[in-house]
């Protein structure tokens, strides 16, 4: 798998359970891709009665020019943080598309080129808690699809991490980008 | 003033610089809408390259039936929490629209309709940090306009509230509520 290099419309859904901070990772990959790397971003959140059964979803459309539509029309990555969020989502997604999955939380996939990552598991290991997934999921999708720039994501993960936390989801972070490089590399 | 209840679809900007919280609070209504009291919700940010500048703003549209359209086109409702949130989309709003204000920051308004609450300052009165007048201004927001019920914004700020501010942010719904009931007290 070789990175790409994105000038024109990107499209990434985030779909997990409320609590696992999907949301929250939506703002900040859109502050990184217009605050630190100069794109535009929209963020959309759209609720409607799945919102009660606590599934959870963002979804962020990076361009360099205008951007017409803010929502997703066809995706060109999904992180999926639970089964039903895979179920829902996976096969909307462009065919050389990124499906990046939390292997831990997600037994079935779509297709074969899923990309299997213990997104949890590595939030509890790098940062001692697994309320970093988030950030940890962050990592692995940038790191994969360079879709911003690290630089940009570190600096927007920084300016949204809570007093106190900015080390533990620097680790989270840096964890995503390593298993990104690990997958990369066995790609080669 | 009376309220208004709202059966059809409802737009909503929250404007001003960043760190108000002002992305927060359209997350925080959008959830009161779509997982306390029943309707769909859309919430976007739109960022380009004045997200450089720190302008901060969040739309938010709720409805009954689907929503076609996740952005505002035209508000219902403003609320501009600074000088530049105020001149930029005061314009953009329904005849019948809310235009509410931080009337300390917000020197200059484009209408003499406009609603002028200092909130900043009944953030720091009821709950002794101006943090939360974010928390303030969605409870005057919905105390006026009855987007979502009272009930239903109340759980939705509980429930994004960090641990430990719980007290602290009810205490701050709480303050925009009555600031809502002494305006439309005024007006009747």
């Amino acid at each position: 798998m070789t990175t790409k290099t994105h000038t024109d419309r990107y499209e990434i859904r985030l779909a997990g359970e409320g609590g696992q901070g999907m949301i929250l990772a939506g703002i900040i990959l859109a502050e990184a891709a217009a605050i630190y790397d100069g794109k535009n971003a929209c963020q959309t959140q759209v609720y409607g009665p799945e919102a009660r059964g606590g599934a959870s979803k963002a979804e962020v459309v990076i361009a360099q020019g205008e951007i017409d539509h803010p929502e997703v029309i066809t995706a060109d990555a999904l992180v999926a943080m639970s089964q039903e969020a895979c179920d829902k989502y996976g096969s909307n997604l462009k065919k050389d598309g990124f499906l990046i999955v939390d292997e831990e939380k997600v037994g079935r996939v779509p297709s074969s080129r899923a990309i299997k990552v213990p997104i949890t598991r590595l939030a509890q290991e790098s940062s001692g808690k697994a309320i970093t997934a988030n950030v940890v999921a962050l990592g692995v999708l940038v790191g994969l699809t360079d879709v911003v720039s690290r630089a940009a994501i570190e600096k927007a993960v920084s300016a949204r991490a809570p007093k106190g936390t900015e080390a533990m989801n620097k680790a989270a972070l840096e964890a995503g980008f390593t298993a990104a490089d690990l997958i990369s590399k066995k790609d080669e």
